[in-house]
């Protein structure tokens, strides 16, 4: 599988650079983009009390099987250190901050934490998913009420509103609501976990599909086929399923959601289960309109610290879908990025290199990113250099110029030149 | 050593909460200020052009081993993936970046890139060092000039500025420099590794120390004192030093430092060796004049990509030392965070609470970072709560502040308070 490049006047073999198998650099651009993302919502976050908590990237594997299960090894990236003990690659940033928790007994509460770093899971390549990638996550960790929730909730959409994301709606239910509706319509209590799991694939095999599989699954016909037929029927019209568990949960996430202003991207649906079976109670999926993509989810897990030994804590959280995110923000073209440089100088000899980074400081001392050779290059290979780098301005400095105190600014887009004196250089910069 | 500790009601186990052996949680208080740092000079480092780039965590084994040695794996977390292929958490930033150069051979240089990430070490336990930890680097990838070295000086310098730190100097010295001079004075090249190494435990061990080691080397012990001797003086002299190899490059450094205006910063040390035996030219290191810490360092490694079978690259660059800077920021009180919350809005029963969280997202709208109760917590639960998290005011609202809408803020520090209308409320925080 190795090949032999040649490249200038070497040859190298290529397949050690690649990155190991599942994982991928992020070159600049991409990486610009994910930190200008990080940094909007940080901000958001922020101004809704939550604060930032770094777990270790493994953890002691009992602490993973117990969220995961014992076959959650094969999963993950599972190793032993030196020492002999077992360990591994985070999967989430989940089992890290019920871990902190549970080790934590005396922070105040609630205790809200933002949460941004790579994850790693052993997925199948077929997938066609990376095995590393990152997580943003908000949660909530004390609060049982629904307040907490919407908190959350609210916060996650004026991150979107931020990034410039507005057409999208929240899909909300109560597990608890779509159990006793299955009960109710004779779902036996003890296959209630099947009866999500199919459901929960209602987006990606339809209507038929679900009845198809609750059939295989021994499910009477007729109660399939009523559950079925009535779940949109039912999130249209919930105000039916009053006096069933969880509907007060919902009321209030409605009403809370009016005062947060976020009431018109709400949208009951019965039918979301959103898979993993920690989900204790109000579930919630935000999905664009357009494209169909899922930019994030969550929900409450009330019993997980707890299951893991820990104190008994209510939590909920959303977990953001964040390459999701990028790929609709860019083919939306909402990345509003400045040029990563904004002007080269340029010298036209040794004399003038000096000059030209005296001007370069200049310009930074007010905040403007500078670029200045520091190759050696002929003045046509450094505009060549700042051409191909995407770099609108060029400053260029030579001998008239420095008589001048002054460059010679060039807009690389329309070629237009003009003579600027250095004083008014960082201004005039700061403002194009 | 399992421990059953008795919190509320329960009992658990408080051994399975602990982060695996050698690694840590980074709770907010202290995540805040490394963000805090990582802002300050990311705002810095892409005025200078530079560009974040971020590779996997972990690497195939072999890369790592091309830059640390087969016995890395000792020094590694080392395993092996689900398809056999043998694998290693990443030791440092630089192996990645070596990588990525050489496996995008058309990329434009110089290529300038910054990383933060964390890094891996199975150190020896009694080191009292994390196995985890986080590394800040800046590194110019293409030109061989001083230039490109004194370009990242000048970032670092601008960097600890931004931060506050104003009491280092840095220490700067070209290894060729130091073999010629060794040479000079009678020493055989094939024993400059050992000579290298050695000199490098100056500050450790002194200069009995240093012609100690050299004399139990076996080298000849005039020499070995005619060079410990005369370290300091050929340091303070190095005029002197002029037709060695390596000179005009700190010549060069010293009038490019003028320009950048770090001149007064940069101290000539010959005796500065700088461990890693793939540095190949200018060395320096960062170090505070009061406490003696390192606050970063780093230098010329023109060898490494080629090594690693690449192309023929030269490099340069510096690493902060993080955990060192954030402890000499703390001791010396140079943190100016803003309080992670500004207000709290308190209510005083159901009907006010909505009214709060209205009042909440008002102030969030201006920027400010505000909480609301999501606990269902009474009146003087609340107070408790804001008090203990250090949150510098309470907004309450209760029924006579929704009729006069406003809210009674209550500065927590000096306990005085005040009726203010809502609408004013905003525009007042936000200069408190």
């Amino acid at each position: 599988m190795k090949k032999n490049i040649r490249q200038g006047n070497q040859d190298f073999n290529m397949t050690e650079f690649q990155p190991a198998k599942g994982t991928r650099d992020i070159a600049p651009e991409e990486m610009r983009k994910l930190l200008f993302v990080f940094d909007a919502c940080r901000k958001v976050f922020e101004k809704y009390g939550f604060a930032p908590l770094e777990t270790p990237a493994f953890e002691n594997f009992e602490l993973l099987a117990a969220k995961g299960g014992e076959g959650v090894k094969d999963e993950i990236y599972f190793f032993r250190d030196k020492g002999g003990r077992d360990l591994g690659l985070r999967f989430d940033l989940t089992v890290g901050l019920a871990r902190f928790v549970a080790n934590n007994p005396n922070m105040q509460k609630p205790f809200k934490r933002y949460a941004f770093g790579k994850v790693w899971r052993y997925d199948n390549p077929q997938a066609m998913r990376w095995r590393e990638f990152y997580q943003l996550d908000i949660d909530t960790i004390g609060s049982p009420q629904v307040e907490a929730d919407v908190e959350c909730l609210a916060c996650f959409c004026e991150c979107l509103d931020k990034l410039g994301i507005k057409n999208y709606y929240i899909r909300v239910n109560n597990r608890n609501l779509l159990k006793t509706f299955l009960i109710s319509k004779g779902a036996q209590e003890k296959n209630l976990d099947d009866w999500f799991r199919i459901i929960d694939k209602l987006d990606k095999i339809g209507k038929e599909g679900v009845e198809k599989e609750l059939a295989e699954k021994g499910f009477d016909k007729k109660i399939a086929k009523d559950v079925v037929s009535n779940l949109e029927k039912v999130s249209e019209e919930f105000g039916k399923l009053k006096n069933m568990e969880g509907y007060d949960e919902i009321i209030r996430m409605m009403e809370l959601s009016k005062i947060y202003n976020i009431s018109n991207k709400l949208k009951f649906d019965i039918s979301l289960v959103r898979g993993l079976e920690y989900y204790t109670g109000l579930v919630f999926e935000v999905a664009t309109r357009d494209l169909k993509l899922s930019l994030g989810g969550g929900g409450r897990y009330d019993r997980m610290i707890k299951s893991f030994g820990g104190p008994d804590l209510p939590a909920t959280g959303i977990s953001f879908g964040l390459s999701r995110l990028i790929q609709y923000m860019d083919e939306k073209n909402l990345f509003v990025l400045p040029a990563a440089k904004k002007v080269f100088v340029a010298n036209v000899d040794e004399t003038s290199k000096s000059y030209a980074i005296g001007v370069a400081q200049k310009m930074r001392s007010a905040g403007i990113a500078v670029e200045t050779d520091s190759m050696g290059k002929k003045l046509g290979k450094q505009l060549e250099y700042a051409s191909a780098a995407g770099i609108p301005f060029v400053a260029i400095a030579g001998e008239s110029e420095i008589k001048l105190k002054s460059v010679k600014l060039r807009n690389m887009k329309t070629g237009k030149e003009e003579m600027v004196k250095i004083e008014k250089l960082p201004e005039m910069m700061k403002e194009k």
